[in-house]
């Protein structure tokens, strides 16, 4: 192992920079040449690559988004893009690659194992979705980023005496949702997970609230359940007699500079792929179960699945009282 | 004077707490009772107000929104409801009101002095759209939330190499706009003030950065502008080819901690109207002008213009090269 | 279980009011009585306690620092202490009691489960020095404040070309000051459980960091290893000619409002606390092992111990080449 | 004016990136080439500079310190130091120059311009203590770092009763003290402007505050006081019985991005030297005077006095009642 890539793939993720970080100086470290390869597997097609040293990620680590850019690559779902990425990784000598994404970016890591070059994937998205860790770089970083702004956006609902109805990311999954719920003490949390009936799950507990004192009131909504914020206000407003307003929170909560926890995993996560390809594994995705960080095989690691905690679902709910 | 209320009124800004603090506190160490009165206009009329003295107000000089709560009263805009105003005022010994909030809030001070209720007015609102004062309560905790969301989006537009387009508050005034505009290194800056060519002064300067290195551009609009981002965002889309991605604030921006330029003028605005009432003057507003803080007719306050820097429309273009 | 107390005790730490709501919240959702005894232990023997519903810990989840306050207690380390607690107790008909706190609370604790009140400990510090569990509350919170403190040290140590010398906290433990360390990107990190060779563990990377282009040096060192970070600095700059400067963090440390991670994982722990003591359950200690909630016996939980993670360690120094 | 160099000198201070992309844009703009002088009076003297163009300022805008660098440079004390500076300046072919930094700093361009180089100062430090200038760059962004770490404290002051004693910065001058008092409702602020006695201006408002049901006081103490903040806490605990704890705030006041206040000052500011410097003027210093960006004489704005209001002094004992 002389020379290795790393790139960025899928939507960025704050502390993905904290990972390159680690790849670039665990490699530094051991005397690895590393090369930095742009914009995803876009890059890698098309040669896109530089070297970068321990000085190239000098002051990255409280950085937002990724140095190395990202996009998506819709070559490199065809056989033939991946064999040129193959060949392209050859030409510029690489032994090895690590790929920081999601699970879309992890098939292309599968991808490029079966078609011979040897390749870790670490686990970069916001969204915290992927089955087989517990973590996902960029996901804590995401929280507290959706918690100060539903604290802002009580402030004023409660000043109104309002209902903030908000839509948090996630894509299919409702972690974001069910842990800013929790974090931000909401009345109502709707997860794609599980299906919610809006009179019983919405209307009632809001006019509950009302009829406990309560002043306002806050309704998380994951994108992944698919009604529009905008829409569940008004019918809201139209059913209750309650002022409701609807906030969409949108990029913001892909930006900002990582969190403790998303820089200290990353920059585990990061190291442990090195070192993964230097003790000749490939075809693993490195990722935290028991709160450790290890490693399993890309196509089981695809296939696993976990379930949002039915407990704090229920928690969340008791809390609101 | 021995007995004051105090009310906000209006969209509530962060700070306004500040201000009632301020004045509650003045007040005690003066010697004068002071009534918290509940819901804006609403509450003057319905009685809805209760004795604070100086421990009533500890522990707020921090926290967003308005103790007081705010709501929107129409009965007021009635010449009946501002009699009643009065009548209420006497019956709870009020021999003068302290109103928090914006121009809306300044013409309902304006009829109770008419009325015989001596009143002065305070502005409290992140608009910035108060013609008499060169400062409202409010409007720099907006624009910092302003700037942390436009820094966050900018990592990941930077990433993706996107156009990001922001629809920020400031009802029919480009103050806020403007100014997270020059803070946020914007690309373009859209206000209601001044007209726009979408070719020359949208796409232009988009393809024009792109042209030179930008990675990225910021596309900021003010709400009083009237577009839809959503709808500009796919329309630059389709024209220049680069993916572009809008993004409306919304009421995060009326949330969050004060800054310290907002409690300080609020604390120092809050104080002034106390002592204004206390030399026996009515009819006023508290404003600031060349940095300092003075009072105003309420009514030729309200015929006062202030206008958007061109200066500074300018310097935001410069800056953007 | 008719009426359950709760006390926060030792240090306050971000999250407390996270957990007290928990377990008010859970209280009340199950029908169960809750007092809040207030100023830890000498509440309880004083009687200071009070009625708390489901809306005396509205707004609190967003609060640093402790409702119910906390206060040393020498009187509760004497046997009599104990049993006027436990006589108490019964006066305010408390059929069960949470302590929030640290190790000291937790002895406390097990005191009092001995004099027959049954007793659930919840681990609340930021220094997570508690044995039985991988996470206290507080912690994820302190060390983003630390974060954002070298953050900010690093602006102007690097515009100066200085070298930091931070003293975090962590009393005998070094988990702050590892962890802020590798999110910081500390050059070195100085912890009690590692002995350290100031030649060649302090000046050796700084001089070898500056000879590798680095522009400044973090040195980050946890209170307990008990060196004055002011001698320190000075003693780096009279050997390495570098200007050096060092900050006491200090009690900020402990302040700020609590990050997701601390409000969800305290309202996990206060709800589980609450249900522990309604299934007859007593001399427990919450905490967290692979990263679930879970309990464990109070005196084998005193008796555990955790260790810094060696691989850790190691990673802060390849990360910082 | 073909050619302009800028520099940064004296302490850093968050906004100084704000004003060099200002500096670097607006040469751009009008076609000036513009060169960065690196580590303040010392890159001129040794010709330490490069080329800068609108690139080299992108994603600056929010980064604080000062990418320039800065340091003290003894050799530009001296005559031969200044002649040498021109020298040299004449060598890279610059016909003025734009210095941003303290008052220190406005005595070097000061005797650059009376050795032959057009010169223009812009202030630039978190004391605000130049006296021809409401406004100082940094000194925003210190006043919400400052306001940050009190709320930080205050949270714990609260949980434990304790009186919190906090040394802040500001050289000679009481600005950052004082305005940080009022934003965090400190009950006592000592400043180097305005003598005080321990009993009267000290223990007795916290003595006062307590009998009124305080439950902790902060006492912001500023640096150029020249008192011992650990020396001031024993004696309160030793004089009043209350838990006193000291902090000094030190070298984080320096840091962070800037806030927008600092970012828009400090780009109109640094466009502003530019313009003065086309329009044929030198020995200028750019200044905010009644909230407006102007400028005056190096000379007479080095021997212009600004007071610490009086008024707001009162003002802050008044709402801390």
């Amino acid at each position: 192992m002389h020379t290795i890539g790393v790139l960025t793939s899928g939507g960025d993720a704050p502390g993905m920079n904290a990972a390159i970080r680690a790849v670039v100086r665990t490699g530094a470290y051991h005397g690895i040449r590393v090369m930095g390869i742009k914009r995803g597997y876009n890059g890698l097609i098309n040669g896109d690559m530089d070297d970068m040293d321990a000085r190239s990620v000098s002051e990255t680590l409280q950085k937002g988004g990724t140095i190395l850019q990202t996009a998506r690559c819709l070559e490199f779902k065809e056989e033939a893009g991946v064999r040129k990425g193959v060949e392209i990784a050859k030409v510029f000598g690489l032994d090895g690659l690590i790929v920081i994404g999601g699970d879309g970016s992890f098939r292309g890591a599968l991808d490029l194992c079966r078609a011979g070059l040897p390749t870790v994937a670490v686990p970069g998205t916001i969204d915290n979705d992927i089955g087989c860790s517990e973590y996902t770089i960029g996901y804590d970083t995401c929280l507290n980023t959706v918690q100060d702004a539903v604290d802002k956006l009580r402030d004023t609902s409660t000043s109104h005496e309002r209902c903030s109805v908000i839509e948090v990311m996630g894509r299919g999954a409702g972690y974001i949702a069910l842990n800013a719920g929790i974090a931000c003490g909401a009345e109502v949390v709707l997860v794609p997970e599980i299906p919610y009936d809006f009179d019983e799950d919405v209307l009632r507990p809001i006019l509950e609230g009302k009829a406990r004192g309560k002043k306002h009131s806050i309704i998380i909504v994951a994108e992944g359940v698919g009604v529009s914020v905008i829409e569940m206000a008004k019918e809201i407003q139209e059913k209750t007699g309650i002022e409701a307003r609807a906030t969409i929170l949108g990029h913001v909560q892909r930006g900002g500079s990582p969190s403790v926890r998303d820089r200290v995993i990353a920059s585990e996560m990061g190291s442990k792929a090195v070192e993964l390809l230097m003790e000749g594994k490939s075809n693993r995705i490195v990722c935290m179960q028991n709160s450790k960080v290890v490693d399993v095989d890309i196509e089981e690691g695809l296939q696993m699945k976990k379930k949002l905690s039915e407990d704090i679902m229920k928690l969340a709910k008791k809390l609101s009282v």
